[in-house]
């Protein structure tokens, strides 16, 4: 699969930018993911997402989202908080989230 | 090195997301990230930065900043215009740019 960048987004919108540590491939969690993934696509409002992970290092996952509301909604969805509270206790070492409203975005695309 | 998270910060801050696809070590390109890491860190008002990259997919950094003057005198900085130069030219197939203002941050740490 070519990697494609979210682009094109028309601000205002809102980035949750969630970065973490933990090990490359712990137990259960492609499985999960792939579910996650799933699951966010139904929240009205969600506009995409990124994902890195620099092996043995830290991971960063960019949320786009509409507003607030459609942000708020993933973040209290049940299936999503049962999995962040097994990820924390058994997968993460530290995660940080940053809740942004984005007012300004550009970008590039080689001709 | 062990990685670490930013974390901690009091918001409002600043993020700049900055999402990439380019080749996995391009010639030169570590010699000037190197350089820009430098440089940033004379930046009164930036408070850190994470990166990521899945060999062969998405790249991912975040910069975090005290307020949008910080941050502006980052992305006008001249030495990191002509790498952002050198880099479009070069380096990357394309790139967006998230500018978003953060008033709300969490994270975890494993005990």
């Amino acid at each position: 699969m070519t990697p494609k960048l979210v682009a094109g987004i028309e601000p205002p919108y809102y980035t949750a930018v969630f970065t973490s540590i933990r090990p490359d491939a712990p137990e259960g969690y492609a499985e999960t993911a792939s579910r996650m993934r799933r699951s966010v696509e139904e929240i009205p409002g969600y506009l995409g997402h990124e994902s890195a992970r620099t092996p043995g290092g830290i991971g960063i996952t960019v949320a786009y989202f509409r507003d607030l509301e459609s942000l708020d909604a993933w973040r209290l969805h049940t299936a999503h908080q049962e999995a962040k509270a097994y990820g924390r206790e058994h997968w993460y070492d530290s995660y940080s989230v940053h809740i942004g409203r984005v007012e300004r975005s550009y970008g590039h695309e080689r001709a």
